[in-house]
């Protein structure tokens, strides 16, 4: 039996309003008997839901985030928005994690500065799980943080590390730096120096990877700066999208062909599938006292559900915690 | 009638070896009757060759320079290399411009230290048409320079947009900076000034892209450094790589997607071709006082005889000249 958790969800920070956040936070509590959430949101729309439904708390918040705000200033002055109210909740200790679909940034600054960052980490980051239909690669930072120095590489993959066999279940995970060459000596001088500092620190460092690597990748995690780690996580699901696009013009092409895609139709949408963000649902924040996953801002429900039942996941396996077990300085020998 | 153009042709640096080489060449003379190629390599391949064909002139050489090789230190030493060589052939004015499937970094160090550096230019760079099948966009920097100055990009930005509209036809070319965040002050402090820069000083400029743009861009030219443009080209070629896998284990799955494949297959193997890097056959190193244009490493004969095409069309639309003019600096009024 799995142990309870309790989880609040920002009902109203995605694109698409809160009815998607609604129906997500249901599938979740139907799929996970020991989940309990408390909806952060405006009170017309969290109150009602919550009278209605087992499980379900109403936290009202009378302010919201919005995509374009300066995250830090935002977070700083807007208390009462359903993400910092529930970043708020898991650091007061009603809650042991947060999901929202909403700003990305705005996401990231409330774990650190309300939730607050575990000692010894040097910077939170964010990891993801490429959207690859041959394996599962963890890459981390994908845009926490666009300036980075090289030492933070080093906690990058350790924390993405804990993740990958932890939340998503691969044995041993190795990992590897994203570079513009394969060789040792390859890439700018933060790539260089990177390279050094985990060959020397990181017992799973395999070396480098390549960009033509990332969906079919030699290593489990990837680690690499945020403003690389956005940019290549973006240009994936920019190519995923484009070509789906033209394949679906060429199956409509004329009569013979939507024929003849109706025989692929299950492969293809699989594939599809594989290659969505909705799949995992939420990212998560590595590196806070807590947990926190961002999902897309475009999340529907069955990514809000994934990303609420990934969250219950990293509460229940305690990601937090390992994180804080593993970059807490070593006591001196007697 | 076209004019008359020596192009010198590295005869053995791809991974291939010789066979695409030559047979590219003769397809491209086919293509060209104003073109004329000197053959660089080894006496036993290019002499034989040059002997049997009109217009091929050979030029044998000792040495060659190796993938994994340390670009710069290799082009020093091997001097009788078959891309220092082809390079020094239009130095030397023996030809306008060189073509080579090698080392990337080898010919971009020759081209460099061997042809020279337009006066002005503060670092040639490697641009390249991104493997599109809505539009053509052409990247710059995708490789030469990992690490780089914000100024660099506004230089890369304005060699860009001579090679988009001049070699590539596209009119008025605009031109956006590839970051993490469509406003303005989003990004790296690195991406924040090269924004402000390319504002104040690009007219064609149009602000931000994202990695999700790359291959359906509101611009026309992106811009970026040579390590974030190699990681998310690479990307972009690995990405439709796997995709191309899957689709076609999904067409191949049973007697019924194999008959409904045959359907699509001219229009899926036009997309799979409009993705080729094969397409344009080469990469021009702007900035460099001649034409270089670089292939990958696996080009076929056909991204061959492209890509020679391509080096003779920068030399009669003479980029080198208008980057010259571009860069030098205005004279002071009297």
């Amino acid at each position: 039996m799995s142990e309870h958790v309790v989880i609040t969800v920002d009902a109203v920070g995605g694109d698409l309003g809160s009815e998607p956040m609604l129906e997500g936070t249901l599938a979740a509590l139907e799929a996970d008997s020991e989940l309990e959430v408390i909806l952060c949101g405006p009170a017309d729309v969290v109150e009602p839901f919550a009278a209605a439904h087992e499980r379900v708390h109403a936290q009202p918040t009378t302010q919201s985030i919005g995509m374009d705000e300066h995250p830090a200033q935002a977070v700083r002055k807007k208390k009462d928005s359903s993400i910092v109210v529930g970043c708020r909740l898991v650091k007061e200790g009603k809650a042991q994690g947060f999901f929202s679909p909403g700003s990305t940034g705005a996401c990231l600054a409330a774990a650190t500065l309300v939730m607050g960052r575990i000692k010894g980490v040097q910077r939170p980051a964010m990891a993801t799980i490429l959207p690859s239909p041959v394996k599962p690669v963890v890459m981390c930072d994908v845009g926490a943080n666009a300036d980075c120095k090289p030492a933070y590489l080093v906690q990058f993959a350790q924390m993405a590390t804990i993740y990958a066999e932890k939340v998503i279940g691969i044995k041993d995970p190795t990992c590897a730096l994203l570079n513009i060459g394969e060789e040792d000596t390859k890439g700018s001088a933060f790539a260089q120096e990177a390279h050094a500092l985990m060959r020397a620190e990181l017992p799973n460092f395999i070396g480098n990877c390549e960009g033509r690597d990332l969906l079919d990748c030699k290593a489990d995690v990837v680690v690499t700066d945020g403003f690389t780690g956005n940019v290549s996580l973006k240009t994936i699901e920019g190519v995923a999208s484009v070509l789906f696009g033209c394949i679906k013009d060429i199956m409509k092409a004329n009569p013979a062909t939507l024929l003849g895609a109706l025989t692929m139709k299950k492969g293809l949408s699989e594939l599809k599938d594989s290659v969505s963000p909705d799949l995992y649902g939420g990212a998560p924040m590595l590196g806070v006292k807590g947990a926190c996953l961002v999902g897309h801002g475009s999340s529907n429900a069955t990514a809000v559900k994934n990303g609420i039942l990934m969250t219950a996941k990293c509460v229940r396996l305690d990601v937090s915690g390992l994180i804080a077990q593993l970059v807490k300085k070593p006591e001196k020998p007697e």
